[in-house]
């Protein structure tokens, strides 16, 4: 936190120093905009009590607009994942291309069904020129209007950079500039091409077009509220934020992070209630309807994502229900080649506990591997061996062959798959000792444990595995907080010598888990 | 946190409506303020490369003078804890008069020997008036000067609310209307004043002051940068944002909320970035001596506080080695009246294990059970029984006798003593069923677990106590995140019944557990 705080205050301030060389719009686009993308401090000063009604409704239609939204993507998402996007990469390409074809398409051709519209009369303190200076972007957009005091009020919006187009729909001082046919209009059109596009092969952002189509009805809505409150000093613009923060929330259901971007980018703060109340009711309605775009989007490709808080029969129900009925697959620590592919084959399971017999004879968890470092370690042969005896039995510390990076899975791939792994008869034959490979001290619960317990154990701690394991016998010491508070010793060598002269002392088990432990560097990113 | 969001946006269109009534001031000091205390967005425009360099600066004066008050503060506070309170309320009392006394002398008598500055000529834009019209308060205080032309800038920081004062010294569009010398002059004052109230048995902020103590040398530096850079438009309102800023950012040591309350109170989200520098320069510098002043402080009162990450070393220790050495006291599940008075005089543990004996024969861990609990049972003797069979074995379901708020300490006392709980001969020949009050499943860690794991565990779930217990022989099942995703299930009462039915077939522990279970709405709060 810290890091990324000092980054962005120096990326603040350099971006800052360089954005004040293009003030004069040397620079293109860039430099048009700055952190303060839509600027309307200038906007309305205040609002009035009255205003909160035609909020509130700002707020409804967004949630509706973002729940149908979500259910409409999530329907597309299913049917291109079932249908369209199994036949193969060309299928993507040509509808990628379909759809940009048709949406560049809608952008210029519904502009010219529009008869232009006279420019307001001069306003100074505006600042506003109409019509734009053609080359120029930006506001009041001159589209092939023939006389030089008109513009195209669709164009103003469709024939645009999405960001001029939003700031546009925000800015003050500029009430009458749409006609409702044209938001309406570009609100259809926008809506349903920000449907179809979501999902495409193509890495395309929600933000910016949720934003559009919030505003744009944001400010449908102020058209009215503007001429039905004639004496009150009420600005389009305002209603346009409240939309675009209305149809984010109604869709996303985030409330603060989106309340803190809406006022980064708009910087009035004299809004921030506004915001939050729209976002709160938008995001009320929206979930009466269906989760959030993106609670749906990952139920929908089963990624478990887990809820803030445990539901309610959960306090009802033990961690032993909980594991379902399929039983556990055990590896021993030192484990034939051929039984690991057997056992591999055999299931699904993403993780093993790994046995041992201990001195006493007792059997001992040990730990707990996982599938992928199996894999990882059936791919590259080198720590198989010929004998079925654990290394460091055989006097020689276990060596650590590997590095980190050789567990990670890479991002862009789906992992190693057991089918890639070729193995030769003699492979079959050897043994590897689990030891330095498995997670030595995964967490445990006791089987009767309230299942609520156990969720906020996985949640808190963004567990993947948890063994459930019988009621203990004994209690081998309590832990509280004081225990946890060491005096700073700031030469941690001297503690590894005084652990690594504890190890000879202690069990077989024992020493496995200690250099399991102090090989938790190696692992811990990944366990 | 939703609710908490939905309060704060009600509150804030409510109050800014009730505000809106007094604006034309009838409503005395309260409707100056508002949301937006002290509103610079007036001040500065824009900020210079060259400007950093002073900026910096204040950053490290906040370190310094964050980590100075810090230390101070710490000294203060032990010696009055170690001799002054000691010796009773009454000296308390006349410690916290005496200090009030000599605050009011100081910033009362010290404007006496102040000369009167002539007001600078009128500026329309500043729309600030000088001097003061006499009654009301804010700028340009009119301080004994006979000359109606004149005001007393020591006296429009010290003879004022601390709001206003902060607001004159954020105030734009004043430059010069502090003497370096009045500055300094508060500043040692106020800065000396804060260290010896802090801690006394008024209660006092530490926010307002320090924003104070800040923006005064962040004043102070701002009149040379005024007078150094001439050409650029600098305000010196600016620098005391800052220095306010980096003093609370020297002496709390917080970053991102200071940030967003900066922001929040002077509305003016240009400076962001700076005040992000400023914040960070004055941690480093601060951190470089001592830690932030609550950690002090709570160091200082014992209060086990854990930091957001292990300490490094706890990778070479186990679960086992933090126990300690002393050896954990048990509880049977059904226990004398006497045996628990000896065992909780015996020891100062908060937190007793409770075993059981399984039909099988071999003793469990059914719960851990807290000291204040104890008392509590101890205290209302209406669970005291005379047999010594627990009370489910002899058919009657266990009764709730009690309800959360007993177990629950009064904030204001110290929770119960054992000296205050007496017994009859009778009542300690009794018996009680620990069962229904215990925890039944606490969570548990394996003896060898590494300690970075569990510090995680304690500081993500904020335990109290763990228990450490052997490692597992087998394992019941895994369960992972798949596992804990139910499919909605909108009658809990049918899932209940469920596990009821199951609880008859249960071992003995089994049942008390699940009884222990179903009963956690009414413990979970304490455990």
């Amino acid at each position: 936190m810290w890091r990324v705080f000092f980054t962005s205050a120096i990326v603040a301030v350099v971006v800052r120093t360089a954005m004040g060389w293009c003030k004069d719009g040397n620079c293109g686009h860039f430099g048009a905009g700055g952190f303060i993308i839509w600027d309307i401090s200038g906007g309305q000063e205040d609002y009035s009590f009255e205003e909160l009604l035609p909020m509130a409704v700002i707020g409804v239609i967004g949630g509706l607009l973002g729940a149908l939204f979500n259910q409409l993507t999530l329907y597309m998402t299913h049917w291109r994942r079932s249908y369209l996007h199994k036949k193969g990469i060309r299928v993507k390409i040509i509808e990628a291309c379909l759809i940009s074809v048709i949406t560049s398409a809608i952008s210029f051709g519904l502009p010219l069904f529009r008869r232009c519209t006279p420019c307001p009369e001069a306003d100074a303190n505006s600042g506003i020129e109409c019509p734009q200076a053609p080359g120029m972007f930006g506001n009041y957009v001159n589209f092939y209007c023939q006389n030089n005091k008109e513009y195209n009020d669709l164009a103003t919006i469709f024939f645009n950079t999405q960001d001029d187009a939003i700031r546009n729909l925000f800015s003050a001082k500029t009430a009458h500039e749409f006609s409702a046919q044209s938001l309406l209009t570009f609100l259809v059109m926008f809506y349903t091409l920000a449907v179809v596009t979501f999902g495409t092969a193509v890495p395309a952002g929600q933000f910016v077009p949720g934003i559009m189509i919030g505003s744009t009805y944001g400010r449908l809505v102020g058209m009215f509220v503007v001429s039905f409150y004639k004496k009150l000093n009420i600005e389009e613009g305002t209603y346009a934020l409240l939309g675009a923060a209305s149809f984010l929330g109604g869709s996303m259901r985030m409330t603060v992070s989106l309340c803190v971007i809406m006022v980064e980018i708009t910087n009035n703060l004299k809004l921030l209630p506004l915001i939050m109340l729209v976002l709160l009711i938008s995001k009320a309605v929206g979930d009466a309807f269906n989760e959030g775009l993106y609670e749906e989007q990952a139920g929908l490709r089963a990624i478990p994502l887990l809820e803030s808080r445990p539901k309610y029969q959960m306090r009802y129900m033990t961690a032993k229900e909980a594991c379902g009925n399929q039983n556990v697959v055990y590896f021993p620590r030192v484990v034939k080649v051929a039984d690991i592919v057997s056992i591999l084959r055999s299931n699904d399971h993403n993780g093993f506990p790994v046995v041992d017999h201990a001195r006493s004879g007792e059997t001992l968890v040990i730990g707990l591997i996982l599938r992928s470092h199996l894999l990882v370690l059936l791919q590259s042969k080198v720590d198989f061996q010929h004998s079925p005896l654990p290394c460091d039995s055989r006097g020689d510390l276990l060596p650590i062959r590997h590095n980190l990076s050789e567990f990670v899975k890479p991002v862009s791939s789906k992992g190693i798959s057991l089918h890639d792994i070729h193995f030769t008869p003699d492979d079959l034959e050897m043994y590897i000792d689990l030891a330095p490979f498995l997670n030595p001290s995964p967490y445990v619960v006791p089987e009767d444990m309230s299942l609520t317990k156990v969720y906020n154990l996985f949640r808190q701690l963004g567990l993947r595995h948890l063994l459930v394991v019988p009621r203990p016998a004994r209690v081998i010491g309590m832990i509280t907080r004081k225990d946890l508070i060491l005096e700073d010793n700031d030469d941690p060598t001297a503690v590894e010598l005084q652990s690594t002269s504890v190890r000879g002392t202690q069990s077989n088990h024992r020493v496995i888990t200690r250099k399991g432990d102090a090989q938790q560097p190696l692992l811990d990113g990944l366990l």
